[in-house]
């Protein structure tokens, strides 16, 4: 369960309020790389997280954590978002700066919000629950969690190009620094789980002879004229999982036309098609 | 562009049609670690991928691989979906095991595909292609990649252990084998782009001395009871990336509780709130 | 059924287009807060509504005025829209407020649309028949369409503030009136139905005393200083419902951590979980 | 910020694991009127608000204790699953017990997750952060709480009458008392916000005057043989909010059929249209 | 503006209530190509025509028929959930009939809508908005018209085949009649448009010597052995448009590799790629 | 299977980058008219495409050719996106053009894809995979394929319009050809299957005797003064389906007012409707 003190994780200082980073702001929260992806991920991670219950653990005190950064940077969005016109004047209208900051914002930052931040990314659309991965496989899983906060990283960074406000640059460097943290920390629990060979091909429960192993290490690829595809780690030397060797083949045909043969009477098929 | 023979990259042969089966393939077309997502996220990663043009070279490659196998796999749902019913007889209605059949299905690859595949997942959702991660930096691609490959391999173990029809073992023992060469290929391209302490953090571009290093590699945790949260390779000894060293901490609010203060007159709130 | 005479509930006059407000309108007819989600919540209630037929008749005629003002508003869209740039002259590109007219509009207004309403809302995002609540509880949904009109009438109150224009402001002058009484009509049918002792809590047919009682009226709260959470109303005194008193209590773990045991074998897991 | 314990508020006990409750549980988890809305729904409004900081305390500290009842539920969910076959024996296939418990699933509880929960609705749809209602006002928003948890409250006794199992229904009385609670104590801050006379119309810093007002307090309504609708609280009588007397009125159209022109050259219309 | 009196636009008996087939039914409230779209296409499509009003009169009155058919058909579904279980009993555990219905279900039906319609389709999707063409081209209008009576009367005609029930049938009949004068209806609105040679190419207000025509009347295809893909009315003879002469040609590629360069500075690439 | 070369299937040259233009660009790749609509429509359709094999063949050449046209546009976004800043001077915030440029973006493509294209539309909607038609009737199929081909000429007519640049004109009037092509294409199989009379009413496996004939043709309509409505082509006259005559009759109930009758106990709603 969780507990709150209402008190921001880190401090956030908005000196000169900047809608159109308001907006910017907003993919941190509900873009597919932001918060509410890590921390509820993390979070049913760890509600599925079966076998050493140290996964659980640390799964679910870093999604409590990315709960904290939602709420910094939802305070963030409505501390820039006071820069915002909510009534339209004549001379505003005829302000090509005014126009274009009303123009550049997520409207329902205004309409549907009233100035606050929303679960929204930086063009408005809803964060959907379809990208929070939790596989049941805690390895699978890491590596998903390495994939946001590589995502996440580099938003943070571009974020950090686009504002000159010194709050604004303080809070993120606090956030990239987080985002360093948790890229290392699932490495290191990729690592827990054995490592490259260890952890690789995943789910490493499934046994490799019942794959049709010719195809496990060959890279495919097609040229018009006949040529390689351009080479490079990955086709030649060791494969990365310890358990093979990287070939390189011509991707082709092993399978015929398919034929699924006439429809079905009553299927609401054509009368050509049965 | 892209060139077709219409053939299929490996056989797609179906014993017993199995309709249920047919539903959980659909995981494998339109889940979020299904094949459109792999095709389609290498298809633009390979679009955006500026730089050595070896990686899209590679990208998309590997995206006409996928695109090859969402074929095999439509082909298989519609083999496996000739067993279900299209028109309701008396003894259907009374028979359990045909009413389950019915009612185990996505209704929609009878009533809307015709007992074919559709790009919905196991549960008749459709994809977004909101899931094609496509971050314009190379290397966090490349962990997306091997985040999906990932669960596209323990997705496709899942699915063979819910199949007993010989012609599907075999396809999927074929898919399971090419993902295992994507993860291998994938973590490859990694090695090449430096391997951990060359990769890590993502983005490497951004100069570390401007994130607050105090807690870039500190892991942070909460117990009522004051006691630290179960220690793990990531909470002490060096970090993967190379560049630090694990310590923990304690979560601590470092931020007062935020005050936005009254709303805006005009701004839509309740006169308290002004 | 419905009939339609093709005429406007109200007179729709544009005396100056501004496409950004088209923009702004279309939070009124796709977002969340909008006149599609009205129109078709009490068309789903009224075609659920079991009991009293009052209500299903309330309902749909209701639902029939709501998909006048869609018409209304999509009118005012497509009148405002006229203002729009449909094709790039050098000099627009070159004047920072017709780029930013251009830049500021929902694109697909004029890419998709023609220059024409759109079911979206103000940033573009499709509306989604999931915001239709219809419960199958009258009094539940009766809550759902209070809220629906009071955040609805707190948009128009904020697309008022937005526009200078005489028609559209009399427009909404008339839209902000009848949620006023759509606010009222719906209390009204709370007070028919009981009132809030005999109404709440939602639904009343279901017997409290199977319910664990000594939290039903208990607000939780923590502060990391051990003291209570600011009081209110919630926290002492009769409850609005009439059966029970407020009190606060401390927000503590009644449960312990959860163990979910070992993965099964062939669930795809890794071979650590088993 | 936000803090865990790892531990449960409640204690979650699965006597007999039950798939297909799994499923309906998972209603109380993603669906719209289901825990990650609360939850989201009380974090951003909390985020939001602005005059009295006592809001802010009451929503954060309420989003809290939903954070822990999402916990509960998909422990709950996973315990649930434990009894889903995993792999596909023959004897399975024959058995239409064991086939109408495998079609009756959301299959990605097995084939994503590995038998845990998702943030995904009963039927297999992810949750969507569009749900989330916060307005900026805070009455608005106080509505839409009493409506979250109306319909909170009808799901939950729904789930408790579709189980037999002991721990499943304490469980559910617990989560049903915490709902009856919580509708009394956003209906508590209702009153504290001045009651329906001082709360309504919302947002009540609208000056009445500005609205059409021979239309605020009018039932419109339409039937054939011109006899006027069904009368209730809602056609006469005193309105709720204080302001004025229901009538009823004819629904007729004061507005002409619209007409928008001939389209624009280059706009991409027919040519007849021009 | 629009009315309602109601009453439905036709008889909706159900004699043997089945909440499987109230699933399927759902496909045509709220599936793509089902009622709530015509509906509101319609409807969209009306408020955006420009031109000869004579179209915005007879897409309104469509509108208006086909919102009737919602009604109907969400009566039907609420009469057929009429046999859904609501509570579980010990019998019904264990009874493979009664499970496969509870399974079978669109479990929101019951649990989010009290055995009442939604606008999901059967599979419990939501209906999205997106799905409403309206292009403010007149022609392509009627065109995305005859596909979508097309594929709903598809629809219908599989639900036909999937009761027995005498009075679905009967409703059934009614609404593919309806459908076969919506297809005749906007196949009669293209004729008035000037027919194939007046209509095509859409829009035909684009003068054609601006389209590299060279190729606007080429059918492309590959085929790995250099042979020609088969032939058909679309590979030679005059174009239905009358304005071209079909010709075959290879698929091959007239543009190079792309090259992106390398990504700037601050762009939060990998330093690689710089 | 399908394989690449890496080339463009025609030249995408940019002289002046333009990220507004970029943006529009968008539409083209994911919206509803867009590319992956089409490659994706026509891929599902033909590997469902039960009956005469040509189709499946003309299905998935065309769908092999529209992935190389989102290629192409991909790489357009990307070359207009080299415009957009990414990261702001002092002198940038205080320039309304400058500010106009970042605000009129789709965010996402700088703050996701570091200027690079996305799978979503000109709003930064994802595109979502249930606009892909493949209904298992060749027939309706064709339909949606002339449907989506005429919207998507309409809007490469207007990207066309949009733009002074002559790399994207000639770009842009390549894909004019093509959508003129693929409009006469799918006319053509149409005519192949049997032109109208032969083809409609879709499908044409149903028998007419058993809908309700006497609506098979009728013009419904609703006027307040009992007037009929506009008179077309499709009130009187021969039917375009050659299988019956139009004529025309006024929208009225045949049914009466639906009675679902009280709710059942256990079912959570009021006591008020048991």
């Amino acid at each position: 369960m969780f507990y709150t003190d209402g008190k921001l994780q880190f401090a956030v200082r908005v000196e000169t309020p900047d809608p159109l980073f308001a907006r910017a702001l907003q993919q941190a929260i509900g873009g597919v790389e932001g918060e509410i992806r890590v921390a509820m991920q993390y979070f049913f991670q760890a509600c599925g997280a079966r076998g050493n219950p140290k996964f659980r653990d640390l799964l679910m005190n870093t999604a409590a954590e990315e709960l904290g950064h939602i709420e910094m940077l939802a305070t963030a969005v409505a501390l820039n978002l006071e820069g915002a016109p909510v009534s339209i004047k004549d001379e505003i209208v005829a302000d090509p700066v005014a126009s274009a900051v009303l123009g550049g914002l997520n409207m329902k930052n205004l309409l549907s919000a009233g100035l606050s931040a929303m679960p929204v990314d930086s063009d408005g659309v809803p964060f959907d629950m379809s990208h929070i991965y939790a596989s049941g496989n805690i390895a699978a899983d890491m590596t998903a969690n390495v994939a946001a906060e590589s995502t996440g990283r580099v938003l943070a960074v571009r974020l950090f190009n686009l504002t000159n406000d010194p709050g604004m640059k303080e809070m993120l460097s606090y956030l990239i620094a987080r985002d360093t943290m948790h890229q290392n920390q699932w490495l290191a629990a990729l690592e827990e789980l054995g490592g490259p060979t260890g952890v690789f091909p995943i789910p490493n429960s499934f046994p490799q002879e019942q794959e049709l192993q010719e195809f496990s290490y060959a890279y495919l690829g097609f040229q018009a004229d006949g040529s390689a595809p351009v080479p490079g780690r990955w086709s030649e030397g060791p494969s990365v999982d310890g358990k093979g060797a990287y070939t390189t083949q011509s991707l082709e045909p092993m399978g015929e036309k398919p034929i699924l043969g006439p429809a079905k009477p009553d299927s609401g098929a054509q009368t050509e098609q049965l």
